[in-house]
């Protein structure tokens, strides 16, 4: 293979501090056993990454030296380490941007997103994307088929959580679904609701924009939280189908991606009894008050998610089988050299965008 | 409610002895309290229709006296008995043919297709449908949208065992799985594996006429076993997409609806270690030879389904909501006075023939 | 059969307003198809119970007629109507309180205990047991085995709340549980953890009487929580036994059967990342402010649990096999006279009590 | 750490050619990052070791170069490597003898027994562990507490085969469950299954000495099938608890553990309709002839086991709770300079023993 590839000086844009990008050229090595190195060529700019760039933190994770950011990413492999069996030079991927330690617990049931050693992109200390190269494990970098974008495979990423989402929330075939907070997390967890059976997909958000995008990616309902109640819509909606009394209306599966207070209570009234909510945005606050009692006593299950685990594979196929379709998400485009530029977009421009891609380089 | 009901004559085809159906006469009642009745407006002619029809027996259950046949059917409720509380005159329904004894441990945890005391249509001695009248318990009568045909909400039953086979193999977003045999049970497991987010769907059959028809609801790939070794296509389209050696190829979950000695043989080497084979056809002898411990080491489990249990309402939403279209099934139409030659005609046409379809009267 | 059965004089205890248990009798009828009429002989007193003897409500169920008491019952088959099969006059039996309509979707998929025309013993407006006969269907009416006590039947109605906590909580072979609250729910909640293979058993309490009892029926540690901090040290323990970090340390289940807000905040924190928290007790408000935020990032999934269903023949098992002893829990015994005392007792001495037992009629 | 460790000459048992174990110095290295090097102290004799010994294969496992035997071990930690962080030096280990890659699809989602790339001890080519000095990684080496023998660590193994098939079976609280051969396995899966929460343990075998041996660790029943008709017995004991007609007899897990055609296809007859069999010890034919469309419509799923994933933990945590007994297996005990003779009688005597254990050296 190529372990005689050289180390590159890779431009990298670099978070100094909050709202301050700067460049810099970073030495990227060459990649080692079971490694490659990849060109990156699209980076979707995800809401984690604007926290970050304005507050300099979510939560405990706090920027505290220089930090690249970007971790939704695709790209094509330039070179290859000993040991690597699967992919070659050439190969379009998909990277995922969490590697786990491969021996505890977590990581040998299947659970690795929740491996207390895990190395995320984009998350301090641990460097993002927006750079020329990275050198990444080869089982973390999943070839795309030849049909699929470079676009669509950068935003695999937020499709995983969807994908994550809808596993954890259990959706069947047939399956009712509300999805509270349309925006692109919102999308993909309906997209991925819908590839796994669900028939009822209620969207609910503030802003028209984004419910006419959940529509054009499958709802087949959508409130706009200004002008109706959604729960008493949900119940109405699901009620009338299950013939069963108002009391125990309600979706199968509600899915929470707004991350505010009122829309986290309000998720726990959505489902029926026994149905599930999916905690997938998280407020940005330390406690919320909630009927607990209601939904414990309906048999509400409440499910948070951590990222996602397994997920890549499965989205991709989606993907590549025409299931879902994220090329529609995109509204805004920038060049490698316009990130700046792609940041403020994105953090002023909320109301008028879906998903900003910036692209490193031409397909 | 219409407790005022008059009883019904009903015109009725008898199966007297092998191959001689006869029209009787027979008095519907009133619907008793928790009942309705319906005017019979299609019936799907099944493969164990045919067989009682051809051989007088299936397997144990034997027509000893005359048999009312037909159990895919849908209609209109004509009257409604008391505590009927969902649905009322005029509703247009399919009926699920089996109603269970609703006390057993099995019909309590939701098994209630394994009821010791199952009363299933056309299954000797519960008489089926082919009359103009049935008399049926509300809860075992779905209501259907308006925009679902009659002959979609009659072959709500043969989607109703594809849904089933899809949920007792555990058909997951992003599967790969394999259809053995593509008649109509094979169409409708293959419709509901795709439903519940299967992204390679494989069938396998003798004739190309099958496989033209898998391939319009959704397979990705067809391989006719008479040209091609289906076992080594399986596991040659599945290892390139997993990445995984050839020995570790094969589907995630395998239907066998055949129901043959080389199928049913077939469907263990189909899946993936780890995998599901998934027996839906059932081959008429009472021993089969079989590579168990090949299957056993390579942790492919398999499951058997009888009939299913909860799953019309999934089925409904399904057609419903456009995700399985099931009128493309029907490949012929025959009147209800027209039934001894639909019998002749499904016996003797096979090759040529997907779905019989008898319109008992206009919608 | 014994149709011919005349009705029955019931001697009968009836909550007229808080705190005003009356005399009377009651008309108890011949068993109708599919019933059977019992002897009561056992009824504990449940917290339940005492709560509509002192305040007349729990939430939104309101006594707003006489009510009887009791549905921890059990006794000796009298009487059998039409079409009953199982049981035999004589047999002894424990009953399950709650009946369902068994045609809804929850009745048909096995989630009976939340179906929406549940019929519960002691709820109001529906009567419960504290009489000296009662009519119930033969299939909610379980014959127990000759080496059962009466006490213990009557308890199986606790252990099947502890048998669906454990079972909704998914308590596997292994498993670190913590049990918050070691009341009597709190006692049979651990008892199935520990039947259902879990091996760490940690109990939490106030009281150093009830967590004696805890350990009496399977504790591995206990803690008080006047003197320790229960997280800290459930995190502790756990994290020993696992060798993570603290910061991955708690149980795989925990739950909460105290029903206050500090131990419903507290029962969040138990459970490891990717653990469980079970909600069995409930406070009585109607919000609580909870740090959810940290229990979904942690992937700790909240399931209520609302009575229970299809348990009744597995607690049977655990204690006709001597995995569960209940006649332990039992503390104070009064006779059926004696039933406005128990009242009284159970509320006002919980401090020296577990179980409340009244004996109707010997053995 | 003691990265200065120094290679060890190490006495090793090796299998040259059937039936002929010769004595070999081997030199064991220093423990590389991630190992730990461990002075072995038990070895449990399998019948896969003997297999090897007598016949020179199992299956396409073909011994073609001299091979240690052993993979039942256990030991001390005599040296760490670079990054070892859960073990130090004097823990007592049980060692899993399997290390799959780590990063197929099949580990990174909880199922690494069906890796690829698995490297297994004693298995073609892979040494195992009859030698004085192993070295392992420390993730598949696990400390176990004071209160453990070393005997009942290296039994871990047998415990661990037990405890997964337990889990595919699903046994769950009050489970009736069935072991078809009481060897090892048959009596380890046995005490798994009670672990789990089965009430009614039968155990099936030919012989007295075995069923005894299953009686003292938890069977509640016995069935010698010389002399009673193992089916007919099981399903009328397992109707007489259920209530159910004896066509729904039957045992809600069996578990298929001696490996022979007669009990294979008796292993599909003893669950009832929606039980579970699990195939684990396998005949030595490459075909069984089985009545598969009985078991296929009676809805009685097949699971083979292959080793098993994650069950060490689970395992140590049932012995060192007192939940699993494993010293009462060991019926023999050899020295490990009295190795020949030890394979000698485990291959001639198998009617008067249950556990072969070889001390390596003192606790």
């Amino acid at each position: 293979m190529t372990q005689t590839a050289e180390p590159k000086s890779s431009k990298t844009s670099v978070l100094n501090t909050v709202r301050e990008l700067a460049w810099e050229t970073r030495e990227v090595p060459a990649p080692g056993p079971g490694d490659v190195r990849v060109k990156v060529q699209r980076i979707g700019v995800c809401g984690s990454d604007v926290h970050y760039y304005t507050h300099g933190r979510i939560g405990n994770f706090i920027v505290e030296s220089p930090l690249v950011l970007g971790h939704e990413v695709s790209g094509t492999v330039e070179a290859v380490g000993e040991n690597v069996k699967r992919l070659k030079v050439g190969d379009r991927v998909a990277l995922e941007p969490g590697v786990p330690c491969r021996k505890c617990s977590y990581c040998k049931t299947g659970h690795y997103n929740l491996c207390p050693e895990m190395h995320f992109m984009a998350t301090p200390p641990v460097d993002g994307a927006l750079s020329e190269w990275v050198v990444w494990p080869e089982d973390f970098a999943f070839k795309i088929p030849d049909n699929m974008s470079l676009d669509a495979a950068a935003l695999i990423e937020p499709l995983a959580v969807g994908v994550w989402a809808a596993r954890r929330g259990g959706v069947k075939m047939g399956d009712s679904v509300a999805v509270i907070g349309a925006g692109p997390i919102g999308c993909t967890s309906l997209q991925a609701a819908k590839a796994a059976g669900a028939t009822t997909l209620i969207a609910v958000d503030l802003e028209d924009f984004r419910l006419e995008m959940a529509r054009k990616v499958g709802a087949t309902h959508t409130i706009n939280a200004r002008t109706e109640d959604p729960v008493q819509r949900i119940r109405e909606i699901t009620a009338e189908i299950s013939g069963l009394p108002i009391s125990h209306g309600g979706v199968d599966v509600a899915f929470e991606t707004a991350g505010s207070v009122p829309t986290c209570r309000m998720s726990l009234e959505a489902p029926r009894p026994g149905g599930v909510t999916v905690l997938v945005g998280l407020p940005p606050v330390s406690e919320v008050s909630l009927d607990i009692v209601s939904a414990a006593s309906r048999e509400t299950d409440i499910r948070g998610i951590f990222r996602y685990a397994n997920c890549y594979p499965a989205a991709i196929e989606l993907v590549a089988s025409g299931a879902v379709d994220l090329d529609m998400l995109i509204t805004q485009r920038f060049t490698f050299d316009q990130t700046p530029e792609a940041f403020v977009f994105a953090d002023t421009e909320r109301a008028k965008s879906m998903k900003v891609m910036i692209e490193m380089g031409g397909e």
